[in-house]
C-alpha cells in the first residue's frame, strides 16, 4: 500500500496512521462514546447498478470488507467530537449475469477521506445521532470484459442514524444524482465507459484477520 | 491560466481548445440542436449558504460569470448527443453581513468538467429533455475574515430539462448531501475550517467580453 503522501488525490485530511491499533474481531462498542485512533476492519455488503452504454444495465450484490483508519475524536464527549477517516483498504466481490464477476478494489493513487459529525441543525441536542460521510476513488475490475474502470469524481458514501463508532450495521447510500461516469484504466483521459446509477450498502462488524479474503 | 495538462487533478475528460470559438452575446441558441463546439460566455447567479464552525452561517446571494468550453457533441441530432464540458473560467462575487465580501474563482490546478446526456430512463425518447452536471473545484476568498477556502471533493452541480445548449436560464441545484468540507489555503491539510451546506444557481445568457468583470 503506498503512504498518503504517496498519493495524487486526496479528497480531505489524512489519518495518522503510526501507533494505532488494528482492531479485529471481538470488539466491544460503546454507543454515544467517541473511541480512541484505532483501524476498524469491518464487514461490509453493497448493491450497486452499473449502466454501460450499448451493453446495458446490471445491479450487482457485492460483498466484502474495509479497513477505515480513525483519527483521535476531537473531544471527549459524544456532543461535539467529530472524528475523521480515511479508507485505506477495500475489497469487495460480486458477480453480474451480464458483465461477469466484479471486483473492486481503492484506487492506490487516490486517498479516499471522511467525518464523522454531528449534523448542524442537531449539534445543540445531547446525545444527538451523528452522520458519516466518505469520499471514495474505487477501482472496479472486469475480468470477463477485461476491463478496470474507475471513479475521477469520488463516489460519496453516507450513513445517518449513527450511534456508535464505528457504525457497524448501519445502512448508507451512495450520494448519486443520476450517473457516476467511471473510466477505463486502458484509456483513462478519453470519455467515461460506464457509469453507477445506484449504490446502496451496510455495513458489517469486526472481522477476523482471517476473514480479510482477498487481501 | 493553466492548460489541463498542468492541472493536478481533473474530474473528468479535457475538453479541446485549440481552434474552437468564444462565443459572447448575441448568440441564437436552437432547442433541441447540438451546437458545434465553442466557449460559452454567460452569466450565472448563485446562492450558497456557509457553515463556519464557531463563527456561524450565513447565506449568500453571487453573481458573476462562467467560461464553459463544450467539445464537440457526439452525435449531430439532438436524440443520443453527449457533449462534454470544461468550466475553464469563474467570477462570482457576493457580500454577507457576517463573512463580508467573497469572491468565487476556480482552483488552478483543479480542471472542472462536466457533461450533458440524456438521462437514461428516456433515451428512448424523442427529443427528450438532457441533464446537465459539472464537477468544480472552486476558491472562496473571504478577504475581511483573510482566508481563501476550498473545496476537495467536487462541488457537483446539475441542471435538468435542458432543451438546449447552452441551457442558459435554467435553474439548478448543488448536490451537497448535508455538508461539503471547505479547507484554508493557509492549512491546505488539516481539518475542514467550513462548510457549504446548500447551493441553488441559474444559469443567465450569454455576456459580451465587456460584461466579464473581475477578469
Amino acid at each position: 500500500m503506498l503512504t498518503a503522501n504517496d498519493k495524487k488525490i486526496a479528497f480531505g485530511p489524512e489519518v495518522e496512521l503510526d501507533g494505532i491499533p488494528n482492531l479485529f474481531a471481538p470488539q466491544t462498542v460503546k454507543p454515544f462514546t467517541p473511541p480512541p485512533s484505532g483501524i476498524d476492519n469491518l464487514g461490509i455488503v453493497s448493491t450497486d447498478t452499473f449502466m454501460v452504454p450499448g451493453v446495458g444495465e446490471d445491479t450487482v450484490d457485492f460483498k466484502g470488507w474495509v479497513r477505515v483508519a480513525r483519527s483521535k475524536p476531537t473531544a471527549e464527549a459524544w456532543d461535539g467530537a467529530e472524528v475523521y477517516t480515511n479508507l485505506i483498504e477495500m475489497y469487495m466481490h460480486g458477480t453480474s449475469a451480464r458483465f461477469g464477476e466484479i471486483i473492486v478494489r481503492l484506487q492506490p493513487e487516490v486517498l479516499s477521506t471522511g467525518m464523522i459529525r454531528t449534523p448542524f441543525g442537531d449539534s445543540d441536542r445531547t446525545q444527538a445521532a451523528k452522520a458519516c460521510r466518505m469520499a471514495v476513488g474505487a477501482e472496479f475490475e472486469l475480468p470477463k470484459l477485461g476491463m478496470v474502470l474507475f471513479n475521477k469524481e469520488p463516489i460519496e458514501l453516507t450513513i445517518d442514524n449513527v450511534r456508535s463508532i464505528p457504525p457497524a450495521g448501519n445502512p448508507g447510500n451512495g450520494q448519486i444524482y443520476n450517473l457516476l461516469p467511471l473510466f477505463s484504466r486502458d484509456a483513462p483521459n478519453t470519455a467515461p465507459v460506464a457509469y453507477l446509477t445506484s449504490l446502496k450498502f451496510q455495513m458489517g462488524t469486526y472481522l477476523t484477520e482471517d476473514q480479510l479474503e482477498g487481501r
